[in-house]
């Protein structure tokens, strides 16, 4: 088999690179290791900002998104028994949209095979080759049958645990990275939202997100031990939890229901670079990752996809590759602008086991400043719509 | 000897207090273990808030602060090869003045001499009794003899090393510290200024400063291990490090001159609460030290005995002491305003040798972050001229 573009990974990434190419007449084949309805289905929470959005539209996979995605305009910060409204809108002019990952997903999907796009599911032993020079290769098994894609690029799509990233030749390469120490544990729940808006709590016995998904359904988070067990939490303790974190004397409450998932992820910062070498490129969270509080993961994601997409176009046009030789330097900007701002947003909201006492009070002292400053509100919320 | 206020420390604290309860009809002794010459001769940096020359102006103690202070209306944050103004004015439509904590001391003790203000230097066996009940007294010894003063209150402006805090009930005492482990090295130097705004530079050997004090007198900064002693340094491994941290290609270049002084000083961050108890109050060095990278030291004195005057003329007027009760209170939130500033500051700009790469490049993307964007400078710029 022979293709321009190979792409490992069918996350938004990959898929949205995929589409992108095609609306340029460049070829690409999607290799995924999973099936289509496992990714459609793994429910992941989604802040989109308004370039992403642009993105999205202006490949004509927004419709689903414009329509059903919350346009929101603000989101609170909960601290000391109080919270306080960011309101991005008024800040900064613009706001984010709450369309969730496997959404998106399913409108790519949709999209790549209405155009009779090539994506293959449940591949096993993806195995990349020759990628230091101009005609790369992956093997792969498919449908119980050894294949291989002949291509003039191999694109890492295919996450942190990816194979891609590990071809990458190993001489030059520097990994940046920070474990938190602490995960979220998060609940699906059936209920009708807590808030209408988003509310970051900060709490002296750890972080909690009411983050928000359906009329019908809350997804909640609180911040935990990564090695603990979700067999550990009652729906009981669970809940005795989140009332303790988020609620005031003010009479709001948290609203209760049938918990229907219950997971436990780990909080880490991720860079690795160069995120190219000779014709392999990684993009999305195959080079990097960002703890979720910022809510940048999908946003870096497109915006990688959407310089190499660039960087290729110019490439088959006229067989220029500038764009692409600088497309590490390109999006590492953006990539070090969205994990600073998430590393912040983290340090800034969690408990930190380590923390003395007066890390504890100059956080918090920093958390007034953000609240009580328009400047800081402003800083912080152009972070947060990707307004820069 | 009897009086209303015994003031423990003629530093700009004391000074200035003993100075603003005159002002009030209120009489007051202060005792520095000092000599006169000694404290004006103590060259030390001083940067002064528009709020803190307001208060030093209606004590009457402004005119030389404002005909020999210099008017700074920005300062430059240099990173990465290249230098960045924060135009201090334009964000906040505030400015600074550089005016040494010497000059200030040199214009409060004559103010305090010429109203017959008493004032006894070179006082030793400073003690505190009877600070739990409404006649607390000071013993010392002042030219060979032992004495006492019977007050109606005891401050203690007598820094972090002083015997005020360490005479402070213990029980519910809470201490907030940290120790950065770096210590800044400063020079004093016979040449023309370098710049003419101050330049705070982040450099992977080091933070570097280069402050201003007089046409033919610089002031330079750079950091370096608090163990280290001055005898390590010779004046070409000194002009060669500070060359190097804050020199790019610009063609623009250190001044170099005759270094006459050479003195190094540690980073600590440190809050001790409460500032009272009984009729013992402390403010200024002797409750709270920042680093100085913020600049705010001096400052938070100033603030500090502004809200103890406030609160001593408001007990004196018509015995009431809401004012007095409510200090600690009151004076903590500005503080941890400038603690929160002055470790961010500090942590933003040095070289830690404990930083991992990730933190050091989320720390550069920091720097990037406000000096690229409008609301981060305003936010940097509005804690620096202390407009809140």
């Amino acid at each position: 088999m022979r293709t321009q573009v190979a792409i490992i990974g069918a996350g938004p990434a990959g898929l949205l690179l995929s589409h992108l190419l095609h609306l340029n007449g460049i070829e690409s084949v999607v290799l995924e290791s999973r099936s289509r309805e496992d990714i459609e289905a793994t429910i992941r929470a989604g802040v989109l900002e308004q370039g992403t959005m642009d993105i999205l539209k202006n490949a004509g996979v927004g419709a689903r998104m414009e329509a059903e995605g919350a346009l929101h305009h603000g989101f609170d910060l909960a601290f000391g028994g109080q919270r306080h409204r960011i309101d991005l809108t008024g800040l900064t002019g613009k706001a984010i949209t709450v369309y969730p990952q496997h959404e998106v997903i399913k409108d790519l999907v949709a999209a790549r095979l209405a155009a009779q796009g090539q994506l293959l599911f449940e591949v096993t032993d993806v195995a990349l080759h020759d990628v230091d020079t101009t005609t790369p290769a992956v093997s792969f098994v498919h449908r119980g049958e050894a294949a291989r894609i002949e291509a003039d690029f191999v694109i890492g799509c295919d996450g942190y645990h990816g194979v891609a990233r590990p071809a990458m030749p190993q001489q030059g390469r520097q990994d940046f990275q920070r474990n938190y120490g602490f995960g979220w544990f998060g609940i699906l729940v059936e209920s009708a939202p807590s808030s209408e808006e988003l509310i970051y709590a900060q709490h002296e016995r750890g972080f909690a997100l009411i983050s928000t998904r359906t009329p019908t359904i809350q997804r909640l988070y609180f911040q935990c031990d990564p090695a603990d067990h979700v067999d550990n939490w009652s729906d009981d303790r669970i809940w005795a939890e989140l009332h303790t974190r988020l609620e005031n004397n003010d009479g709001w409450r948290v609203n209760e229901g049938r918990i229907f998932q219950k997971n436990i992820i780990g909080m880490r910062s991720f860079v690795s670079t160069p995120m190219q070498a000779g014709r392999l490129f990684l993009a999305g969270d195959s080079a990097h990752i960002v703890p979720p509080t910022g809510a940048k993961g999908m946003n870096l994601a497109v915006s990688d996809v959407n310089l190499l997409a660039q960087g290729l176009e110019q490439f088959y046009r006229d067989g220029r590759d500038e764009r692409l030789q600088g497309y590490t330097a390109a999006a590492l900007k953006r990539i070090w602008r969205a994990e600073y701002f998430s590393w912040w947003m983290t340090s800034m909201l969690h408990t930190f086991a380590d923390a003395t006492p007066f890390e504890r009070e100059v956080r918090r002292a920093e958390l007034e400043c953000v609240v009580s400053s328009r400047a800081m509100s402003t800083a912080l919320a152009e972070n947060y719509v990707g307004a820069f």
